[in-house]
This record gives structure tokens, sequence and C-alpha cells, in this order.
């Protein structure tokens, strides 16, 4: 069976939803699993690239803000006006870990959930509450998931995972990785398709 | 009629090529015309937005030099292995602004081949010769673009567009305006004709 799409994202990067979106179909669609990888874009954009945060840089803040809302709408999402653009995704991002760990079948909508929570419906997910809140929804122990947020091992897995991602030269939210070849944008997906069907170019 | 689509670019761009190749169609598919607008990434991206040159950008430069060449294979165009990715786009850019001027009909296929010469060919669009010889195959008068290149009037005159471009928001190549929405990157064409075919959403 060939091997599974890495996919990478940020919960504070709302085209990371767009990605995680549509990503479980892409892969169905070729055969393909996902595994679900959170990073941070603290430590690739701010600490590894050394840029500052998208938000704040001049011409392009401005125009990644309305183009976020805009491609929700192009992807038929409903993109809150309401929702925190910026905010800790530390305990969402563990969140995902522990379930890799876990509750591995539960990942794909445990991940849609918690990004739907924070920009549909302008839910907080810096805060552990509602990530705890929306992973019980779906089907995951609240009490050991909470248990979990607090295990240094997780803390410390996340910062590994975060650091091969690093490693491996992801820097943005999405970021695809199929068969070695490496994409970022969730704008990118019909090219994604393309590679995995030609077997690249 | 309706509005021209505004396509501004920058000849170091091998994404703003991607998208000068494929704006024409886009657009005559629409009813619209295009209005071909250098801008330099230099101005834009190191002096306005104080972010360094992609390509030095650490993870970010190795993955879009890779990106740029597969995207080309993905357009079905020709990526030469020797065309330097670092040059001096002022000469090709002050010609554009001149057939603005004095060969209007003759700047969608200047864009083209000054592009493809470069990149297609490894020619070196920093040398004024070779946008003169591009421009002269191109059925420009190759002495009045000479003189034009070097007209006060005329470098003016780019500077001028390019700060224009600045105050509209535009920061990367390509960026498309049509009926005052941006959008920005050779990958969101098929967004820019949904946003023309449903007058936005």
């Amino acid at each position: 069976m060939p091997g599974p799409i890495e996919f990478y994202f940020d919960f504070v990067s709302p085209f990371g939803w767009f990605g995680a979106e549509r990503i479980g179909a892409l892969a169905r669609s070729h055969g393909r699993a996902v595994r679900w990888q959170p990073i941070l874009l603290k430590a690739t954009v701010l600490e590894t690239m050394k840029l500052p945060a998208l938000l704040d840089t001049p011409l392009k803040g401005p125009y990644i803000a309305r183009d976020a809302r805009r491609s929700a709408g192009y992807y038929g999402l409903h993109f809150s006006p309401e929702a925190r653009m910026s905010f800790s995704p530390l305990n969402a991002a563990r969140a995902v870990v522990w379930a890799n760990l876990h509750a591995p079948d539960r990942v794909e909508p445990l991940v849609l959930a918690l990004y739907r929570r924070h920009w549909s419906e302008a839910g907080d997910l810096s805060q552990p509450d509602q990530v705890l809140a929306v992973a019980a929804d779906q089907g995951i122990d609240r009490d050991a998931l909470q248990a979990g947020l607090s295990e240094p091992g997780i803390k410390t897995l996340l910062r590994e995972q975060v650091g091969d991602a690093i490693a491996r030269g992801v820097f943005g939210s999405p970021t695809v990785i199929v068969d070695g070849e490496m994409f970022w944008g969730a704008d990118r997906f019909d090219m994604v398709a393309a590679w995995i069907e030609r077997g690249g170019w």
C-alpha cells in the first residue's frame, strides 16, 4: 500500500483549516491514509525563519486577513466574524499528539471539530476546557485527555515532532508531504493530486 | 464593458511568469482586458515589508526554488536549469512601462517573450541588449525603445507606478486586481475566475 499523506498544520492558521477540511477526501480518493501532524508557526516562522508574524507584516498582514475570510467562502465554510486571529494553539496541538497515540481513529474528526469550534463558532482553543469539550463531543475520554495535556511526555513529543518537521523543511500551514515531496498551501491540492496520480514529473 | 484585470508582476519572479502565461486567456474568456503592470519586489518585499529576499529565507528559500521548477512542469512550461534566479529586472520593467505608452498592442507578447527568454532560455534580462533584442523580435522599434530605456521620464514613471501599487496593498508577484479585489499568487486563478463569474461572494 502506498505511504500516507503527511499533513502538517497549525490551529492558528485558517489556511490549515481549509486544508484539513479537504485532505481526508483527497487522500481517500487516492487510497492513502493521512498522518495528522500539528506544527507551531511560532517555532517555524518566528524562531527558525526569523520572520515577523504574518498578520504583523506590512501589506501582507491585511491581505491575509481578508484572504482568509474570502477563501473560507470559496471553500463553502463559515468563517465567524468573531473568530480570534491570534491565540495559543498549544493545548489543541497537544490534544492531537495525545490522540495520535491513544485514539488514532478519532484524530481526523477531532482536528476538524477543533478547527470548526475556533474558526466557525468563535470558540477559544487557547482554553483547555474548550479543547476537552470538543474532544469529548468526538468520543474521546475527557479525563484521560485532560491528564494527557499536562503530561511532560506529551509536551516533549510535540516539541520533538515540530523539530522533526522543521528538519524536513516544513515551515507553513498547511504543508503536505507525499511520496517524499513537499507542498505548501491549501491552494495547492490540485497539484498534490496530480503529483500522486502521475508519480511526479 | 467591465473593467480590465490589473496584472502586477516582477520579471525576477517565476511565479509572475506562470501567471503571465495564463492571465491573457483568463481575461479574454471573461471579456476583460489586461493592464500589465511591472512591480519591483525589491521595493515591496525588501524596502516596504522589511523582509529578507525570498530565496535567502530559511526553509522557505529552498522550498520556493524547488517549487518554482515543479510548478513550471505543472503548467507545461520549460524552466531552464541554467536560468539565473537573481538579477536586476529594471530594464525589462522599464521596457514594459515604455511599451504601455508607445506600443500598447505589443505589451502582452513583449512580457511573455521577456519572461520566456529569461526563464526558459536562460537569457539574462538584466542586460539591456537582451531586452532590446527580445522587443525587436516582437515588432517593437529597437532604437525607440533603447532611447526610452534611458529616459528619466520612464524611470520616474516606473518608480511612481510601483509606489501606486504599494499604496493599493500590492506586495507579491503575481498579483491580480479585478473589480477592486486583490488576489496574490499564480495558484489563485481559479478563485479569480470564480470571483469574476459570481461577482464576489
